[in-house]
C-alpha cells in the first residue's frame, strides 16, 4: 500500500494521482469548519480561493438556502454570512444549506487533489471516520494544506495521526515516502499534547492573536465527527 | 534570535534573509561533499546547476588545476573527473584544486541561500563547527535542499540537530518558525540511528540502489569534519 504526504499542495504538483484516494488536511480551519458544517447538515460546499469567486458563483444559486463564509487574515469577509470558526457552522446556521467558502490555504489544496479518483476532506474532528473509509485502498496520498505555501505543523502533525490510523487499520504492507516517515514521527511526538502544540504553531499564534482562541481548543478534538465529506466536481457532499 | 528552517528551496522564495546568516544543507551528498573535499584542501568550488554550465565555467579556469565533478541520477557526468561520492574528495584528488561541481538539488538550495549576510554549508559531518560559527547571531535561516522540490527526510533531521546544537550554544530566547519546530522532533526521534534513518529515506534508497551504500554511512558521521565552508559570489571557500 503506497501510503504519501505532501506537506504543501505544491509539493503534490506534477504527481500523478488518478488512481489515488486523496486526502485534505487543513486543521486550522477548512477542514474542520467542512466537517463540522456537514456533519450540521449542510447539503453541500462549494470551495472557491477568492472573494470575487464566492460572490460569482453565490449569484448563480438559490438564495433562500445560500450562505457565504470564509475568511481573510482570519476575520469574516465583509457582506458574507459567516466566518471561518467551526463554532459558527452550527445546525441551525447552515442545516440544509448552501454553503460557498472562500479560504487562503483550504481551497488550493482541495483543487491539488481534485485529480484523485476519490478525494475526502480530514481534520482532528473527523479522523477515525475517515481513517476507516481509506484502510482498503491501495494508494492514499494525504495533502496538507500548509500556509502560502510553506509548513504547518498543525497539518504535519494531522497527517501523522490520520497515517498512523490507516496503518493500525489496514493488514498490508506499507511504502511511505518521506513526508509521511516524518509526520509519522511528528505524530507520535505531539498526539499527547495537541492543545500546546497548536497554540505555539504559526497558524495557532496568528488565531491567538486576532481573538479566536477558542477555536484552537475545539479544532484539537480527535475524532469528535463521524462525517466523511467527499469532494466531487468542485463540490463538498457526504 | 530567529531560527528558521525551510524543508525546500522553493519554500523560502520570496523570503527576505539580507540580514541573515544561512544554512544550506544537502545531506546526501552535495553540502556532505564540499564539506568533505573543502577539508582535504580544495581551494574554492564552484556550484552550478547543470552540466553545460560546468563545462562553460571549466573552459574560463586555468585546466591544469580545474576538477569538473558531479552526478546525475547519483552516477558521475561523461567525462568529469569525479562523481558526487565524498570518499572520492581525497586530499590526493582535490588538494589545492579549484572543482566545479554539478548537483542537482545542492546547487539551487546554494543559490536561493545566497542573498543572505553570510551563508555557510553544513552536513552531519561539519554540524557541529557550523554552529559553533552561527552561535552568536541574531537570524539564522537554514535552507534543506530536498529532493526535487520535496521534503527530504535526512535534511530534515539534519536541520533538527543543528537548530538544537545552535540552541545548546546560545544564551537567549529562540523563535522557531513551524518547520524548525518539526525539525527538532524529528531529530529527537532520529539522531539515536542515523544510519538506519537515512537507509529509509528515499535518497538512500536510492544510494543503495545504485550500489552507493558506503556513502550512507560515511554521510551519517556527525561532527568528523571541523571545516566552515562558505559560499561568496557564487564560489566557496572556507
Amino acid at each position: 500500500v503506497r501510503l504519501e504526504v505532501f506537506f504543501t499542495p505544491e509539493e503534490l504538483t506534477g504527481g500523478d494521482i488518478r488512481d489515488h484516494v486523496a486526502v485534505v488536511i487543513d486543521v486550522l480551519r477548512a477542514t474542520s469548519v467542512i466537517a463540522q458544517a456537514m456533519s450540521s447538515g449542510a447539503r453541500t460546499i462549494y470551495p472557491v480561493a477568492t472573494t470575487e469567486e464566492a460572490v460569482r458563483l453565490g449569484q448563480n444559486l438559490d438564495r433562500s438556502e445560500l450562505i457565504l463564509c470564509g475568511e481573510r487574515g482570519g476575520l469574516r469577509i465583509e457582506g458574507f454570512h459567516l466566518g471561518n470558526s467551526p463554532l459558527e457552522f452550527t445546525p441551525e446556521a447552515v442545516g440544509n444549506r448552501v454553503l460557498v467558502m472562500s479560504t487562503t490555504n483550504g481551497t488550493p489544496a482541495l483543487m491539488a487533489a481534485l485529480p484523485a479518483r476519490r478525494t475526502l476532506v480530514a481534520a482532528f474532528l473527523n479522523l477515525g471516520a475517515v481513517a476507516q473509509s481509506v484502510a482498503n485502498e491501495d494508494a492514499i496520498t494525504i495533502v496538507c494544506a500548509g500556509r502560502e505555501g510553506h509548513f504547518a505543523l498543525e497539518d504535519a502533525v494531522c497527517a501523522g495521526m490520520f497515517v498512523e490510523r490507516v496503518m493500525n487499520l489496514g493488514a498490508g504492507s506499507y511504502e511511505l515516502n518521506d513526508c509521511a516517515l516524518a509526520a509519522l514521527a511528528l505524530a507520535n511526538r505531539f498526539a499527547g499534547e495537541l492543545d500546546a502544540m497548536l497554540r505555539v504553531s504559526a497558524a495557532g499564534r496568528q488565531l491567538i492573536g486576532i481573538g479566536q482562541e477558542q477555536d484552537l481548543v475545539y479544532c484539537g478534538g480527535v475524532d469528535q465527527l463521524t462525517v466523511v465529506p467527499r469532494l466531487e466536481d468542485r463540490r463538498i457532499t457526504v
